[in-house]
């Protein structure tokens, strides 16, 4: 068994011998360029724990930990170009540096790409590990979907912005643990604790970001405090706010959130005055350790020894009091 | 064992019992309005034809042929928003119907789906056609990206355009017979054959557009002579050209194909001129001959009845007489 760091190390040095040295170079380059932008490779990481957790060694999963952060990065590649994002972690995004078309085929390409690497295994029957591949990738993209719908529709409510992140975000976690506990050899049983416990935790690792961009520290999360409401996005907390303001409060955040012609500094002050005044720092948290306690139930629920789930049990609690 | 006709039946019925019907609408919408586009249906029809070729029944592989001819779909919506096209067989293509964003995020669902078809199949083992078919899209984004490649460069050679369209359009009819092959029992040997009879006959069918264009008879293609030249197209016909001609008439050539402001009308006619000079009606029929007599050697050595060969050689005899 392998600590998260061991694994997040065998993780890199097997993606770095990814070489996609293919004609042409240009549909290729991006590739590079993408993968090199880091993150935190959480998921690939969490597949290969999820493996372990069932006693297979993580190695035997690294092709489908290869093959999610593949089709993390297409997605990241595909959203930015729809979201017109001129950057991506503090550098250009593919579509900024390469253009739209090649970023769209590159982002094609990746996705196929994931699939080739999906299929790398002995697993047995190979058509259930992708359908779970099919379904969360599906999932995905109806979020996405969702997504851009919210961005033009005014009304939003709390349960569809669930909806939302449920399938936008959470079925990528979810998808990731089920695919290393299936490879690790996990009961059905065992295998669908698993995937509940990714989907709660990647519901509350979302709440979370939507947390820290209004109540962490700016100087530890190394973004501008309240990036998310200067980009009028429909985040839990403003859902939350909506519902829970009187008539007069709502008619100002609507108009704070309708119009992009504010001074930015004085819409955050004033838009984190109303949470506060809402309890809203208090709500998030609630809402947070709600879904990470249901992480922490189905993981009870797995029926494998303690110990096997301490690593992923030490890795959640990091996280979650990650304040950046 | 079925006629062509009788699979194009079957095919069509089958497409249209599909029903894309899960939220959010605006994301499937696409999905009906471009297959209701209509096409052909070829590679589909002839990926069942392949299947029965080998003793199976077509409908055996009717999952395989959905799967084929929504990748086809996805790539054509994808396309159209990289070379900017406005309209897809006389109607408004997808992006400029539905926007970009939605474009790009349907024709991935799309592709995530030709998976989801793909798979359902009781052929083994599974990961052999996941493969093929793998190999097979990975080929069409290298080819697309070449393609693009090819508009923005000035020199291309035959060689290249050649290696362009194996990749970009040949692969597709290629590996979709293969796959027919495959799923009607073939020997590895036999789904070879097949899949080279696939490839070289694509060769010719691109070859043959090309001529339709400066030779049909605009009346029954139904499409403008000379379309490809008024959008500089780097056909066959034109760097065949460029080879041929003495160093004045590419100076020429090369001032009408650099350019965008000609009147269109002269530039057909005086690159037709040029084109009939060089005797391209000859050079272009005798390279698809050379091509589609490939195909028919392939066809040749694939060790099955004569008469279970039979609709295949037909149906491509009917296709390479026609005119439009």
């Amino acid at each position: 068994m392998h600590s998260a760091e061991e694994l997040q190390q065998l993780f890199n040095n097997e993606l770095k011998k990814l070489s996609f040295s293919r004609q042409p170079n240009n549909l290729y380059d991006p590739f590079k360029y993408m993968l090199d932008l880091g993150g935190k490779r959480m998921r690939p990481v969490m597949l290969l724990m999820a493996c372990e957790m069932f006693g297979a060694d993580g190695t035997k999963a690294i092709s489908q930990a290869i093959a999610l952060e593949l089709f993390h990065n297409f997605t990241l590649i595909h959203d930015d170009i729809m979201d017109r994002a001129p950057l991506r972690r503090g550098k250009p995004s593919v579509h900024q540096k390469y253009g739209s078309a090649t970023a769209i085929l590159s982002g094609d390409a990746m996705l196929i790409y994931a699939y080739q690497y999906l299929i790398k295994t002995s697993f047995s029957p190979i058509e259930k590990l992708v359908s779970v591949f099919n379904d969360c990738a599906i999932s995905i993209c109806e979020g996405q979907q969702m997504d851009m719908n919210f961005e033009k529709g005014d009304t939003v409510s709390v349960e569809q912005y669930f909806e939302m992140i449920d399938l936008k975000t959470a079925t990528l976690l979810a998808a990731s643990m089920r695919v290393g506990a299936m490879i690790g050899g996990a009961s059905e049983q065992d295998a669908e604790h698993t995937e509940h416990f990714g989907k709660n935790l990647g519901v509350a690792f979302q709440l979370k970001d939507d947390w820290l961009d209004a109540f962490g520290e700016a100087g530890k999360t190394g973004k501008q405090r309240g990036g998310d409401i200067i980009q009028n996005k429909k985040t839990f907390l403003l859902l939350e706010a909506l519902r829970r303001a009187d008539d007069d409060t709502k008619t100002e955040l609507n108009q704070y959130f309708m119009s992009s012609g504010n001074d930015p500094e004085k819409k955050v002050g004033r838009v984190l005055e109303i949470f506060n005044s809402l309890q809203l720092d208090l709500v998030t948290r609630q809402a947070i350790e709600e879904y990470f306690s249901k992480a922490l139930l189905s993981l009870q629920k797995i029926e494998v020894g303690q110990e096997l789930k301490l690593p992923l049990k030490n890795l959640i609690e990091i996280m979650m009091q990650r304040d950046h």
